[in-house]
């Protein structure tokens, strides 16, 4: 083991113990790559899930998916086993819904077809901002060219993204996420983009404060290190990295500014050790 | 005018003197945006072309155009009426397949499919590092995905982009060029891109080498202030703003960092600055 790495797993064990002996009233979770990977269910996560039911311990699925409606999000969920509600979600593209509003903001739409009528009646016309989500498939060349010249067009133009992800993993394969194409759209445009979704700190306070707890009595579950862990940290919560979804080796390089209160092999560890604690 | 506006011109006024001043032995122009826009020429850019002919000032046009077999951009330039042969061209495919031969690496070609013919008897088996072009309408989800995965999974990964360009203006309007896509692959995988083409220095030097000339003695024209006024002035030679293709509005803030060593309407102006300044 390299210099390095022993000194991670230092300071990771010094942090498991942190993370143990805070109080945790509340859990904030990823979906992919903790409860499911692709369209599996990852071993033990619909029990994990049971477990914190059955102890009331408050959570949150707390996901910056945008390829896919909410209403099937939540039935591939249900039928995987999780017994989840709407409540229980927190995405994305209600948290833009919420910022469009207030600022009086006509959004073009940069989603996938399928998504688009989770965006209601929100007025699309002469757009004055673009929302990017992860259109999936449906980026391709016409589609961000379309985009870039209406940011172009615009006198003070606006993006949004819909969580900076760069990738996860699907089930033929990683497979590229949202951040990438706003990339290149904020290196054509100029534009730095407003992300709404994981990292942004209003979007891990916004799920807490529905949980009506404080800050530093959650801990955020995820399989990205910077997106998860860093994010959650960031905004005063604890951070849990599992080693599943794209965590992909044990011996990958330590991340180099980010380390996790704690690693786990998967989500069921995770609320195993939280319930010991808590009992 | 606003204050830095009148800066910048009466740096510029200075520069122009600069570049007056020293002999100018050679030429460099870019295609795009200086010979003609989509696919029409600029006016006058034909006579400025056949006046350095005569005038037998050696030039070479620079261009970092990939989405087109080089037979095609040359046959297109001959339907213009510029009287150009493929000894007057400096494109990246020919410089990239240098590259690939001297390392022996066997790309994966993220190219236009038109434009892999260029590519010759490289061999494409098992690669060791990707080779990205403006691939145009090509750039679609499944093969910006298969190129990461590709990517994700060399022990050593090396990506070439051919260019960085933001954009170049085509006849329907602004169209996306390679750079974007390059910054998108780069964020996914934390790899760094080896740029072959401008503003790459060994580009604009292999170019003034060709013609058998100092770099101080050559002078690059073209409509991107930072790829090929900056980049020309960083290895030494002297770099001119055309107000043609994707120069937009005399009113656009002056660039940060980059000053042009003279800013003219179009092609035509600066040749015959040139010819006038060698007679």
């Amino acid at each position: 083991m390299s210099q390095n790495i022993t000194a991670f797993v230092k300071k990771t064990i010094m942090a498991c113990e942190k993370l143990l002996q805070a109080p945790i009233k509340g859990i904030l979770l990823d979906i992919s790559g903790v409860l499911k990977d692709g369209s599996q269910s990852i071993p033990g996560s619909v029990e994990a899930v049971k477990s914190l039911q059955s102890a009331k311990i408050p959570f949150r699925l707390v996901t910056n998916e945008t390829s896919r409606p909410i209403k099937t999000i939540l039935s591939t969920l249900k039928t995987l086993g999780f017994e989840v509600t709407e409540k229980d979600l927190i995405c994305p593209v209600p948290a833009v819904i919420k910022i469009l509003k207030k600022d009086n903001l006509r959004p073009f739409l940069m989603i996938h077809p399928e998504v688009i009528p989770d965006f209601g009646d929100i007025d699309t016309s002469n757009p004055n901002c673009v929302v990017m989500g992860d259109a999936a498939e449906c980026f391709h060349y016409k589609f961000l060219n379309e985009c870039f010249r209406k940011l172009m067009g615009m006198k003070n133009p606006i993006l949004f993204s819909l969580g900076q992800g760069k990738y996860f993993r699907d089930d033929d394969g990683l497979a590229l996420d949202v951040g990438p194409f706003c990339k290149a759209i904020e290196y054509a445009t100029g534009v730095k983009a407003i992300v709404v979704g994981k990292p942004s700190p209003q979007y891990f306070l916004d799920a807490v404060s529905e949980l009506k707890l404080q800050p530093n009595e959650v801990v955020m579950i995820g399989d990205d290190v910077v997106s998860d862990v860093g994010g959650a940290q960031n905004c005063g919560l604890r951070g849990v990295l599992v080693r599943t979804g794209k965590y992909m080796r044990e011996t990958d390089e330590p991340h180099k500014s980010v380390v996790p209160d704690g690693i786990v092999d998967n989500l069921q560890e995770a609320v195993n050790l939280i319930l010991k604690r808590n009992s």
